[in-house]
């Protein structure tokens, strides 16, 4: 495939998958494998959702990762809708992933999904930045759509019992929670992602079901580097490479 | 000071503090010395409001870490309440401390306090408990009081951009945010404790503030124990042996 102007392709290291990223855009980063590895009780065969699909790295990853499943990525920006195109194409998995260009604010499917994965834009839409439509602005701040709509939508296109799973900014925590209840996503699971063991986490990792009791299990910590600056067991695990 | 039956004394090893306790009945535990020691940003001379007081522990801890602090202790059994007061005396704590007897649903105080610190029951009040009203379960479940009831009565008595510190086992993190944020207490810092490095967080630490802007700090984890059994140095640090 041909690459064009400021774009690489990277090796995901997994079943041969190979992805092309843009190095002037958003590119994917340990944060979309983490959720892979989280939601990882996704059953096989699921019809997946996945909001705000980047340059299709989840897609990619839990056509691995969930034996059997098909996924549908939503994609806001036409620039990176036909990046994620590409990548689908690159990988001959056209016949498990689809990828949509609307905004998520926009996409209530008929038929509802068996789990909902996301990698929202991180960051509340500061002042000033609502104007600026930099496509890496609009993938990490909340420019087009916000938490609520991302919460809201995955609610509306979930089946009953079935979860949403989202990776995000630990200190979102408050926002999520709140949020998912009023969409009735009862949060199920959350485990924190540490860079390494006495720092405070980055990352958080949330599985809301639609629909559940209460009950909330919060996981040991996940820590990316051992004290020495190499992964840890739990991450390279995560990467299969142990 | 004379004993009753199934009371001991302890020596709480800071400030040559002593404390009864009844062994039948709820024994402080380090819960109450984490709090003490998360909260410890509370200002010297503050009025504090402790919601739930039982024995007195937590007063006689924050009489020590708040210098020229007043606390005023809330306790809804009157077996208990006089348990505090006599440790309050035995301690000859009287002028700054002040015990009263009265359910903390309905204490509403025209005085706002500078700090709300509370160790409530951590159990939602399961079906067949109401009826008991044995005293560690009412100091232990929701059968009196709820959390909801904690929250609301916390921001009554605050006054603006004052704090509440609270723990609480870790799985009710959902709870204390979404009840916080009804009743405009804003979480501000959120500490897990965990008995080990590898191990899911037993409890939760959460200071929220009245009227506060939206921004949540997640503190590093504290470790309870090292992976010999002893306790961490930040452990010990709170205990005062660092």
């Amino acid at each position: 495939m041909d690459l064009g102007e400021n774009e690489r392709i990277d090796d995901l290291e997994l079943n041969n998958l190979k992805i092309i990223q843009n190095k002037k855009w958003f590119c994917f980063g340990i944060d979309s494998v983490l959720l892979s590895g989280f939601a990882k009780d996704i059953r096989k065969g699921s019809n997946i959702l996945d909001l705000g699909a980047g340059n299709g790295i989840l897609e990619l990853l839990f056509s691995v990762k969930i034996p059997g499943s098909k996924i549908t990525g939503i994609e806001v920006q036409e620039n990176v809708y036909n990046l994620a195109k590409r990548n689908i194409e690159l990988n001959n998995l056209e016949n498990r992933i689809k990828i949509e260009n609307i905004n998520i604010k926009d996409f209530i499917c008929e038929t509802k999904f068996d789990a909902v994965v996301t990698n929202p834009p991180y960051k509340e839409s500061g002042t000033g930045l609502k104007n600026t439509l930099d496509t890496k602005i609009i993938a990490r701040h909340e420019v087009l759509a916000t938490l609520e709509d991302f919460m809201k939508i995955a609610s509306i296109n979930l089946k009953d019992k079935c979860s949403m799973y989202m990776v995000n900014r630990a200190e979102r925590i408050a926002d999520i929670i709140e949020l998912a209840r009023k969409y009735k996503l009862e949060p199920k699971e959350v485990q924190f992602v540490h860079s390494k063991v006495k720092e405070p986490p980055v990352l958080v990792l949330v599985k809301a079901t639609k629909n559940a009791n209460r009950f909330l299990k919060i996981r040991e910590p996940l820590y990316i580097y051992n004290e020495d600056g190499s992964y840890t067991d739990e991450v390279l695990k995560i990467y299969g490479k142990l």
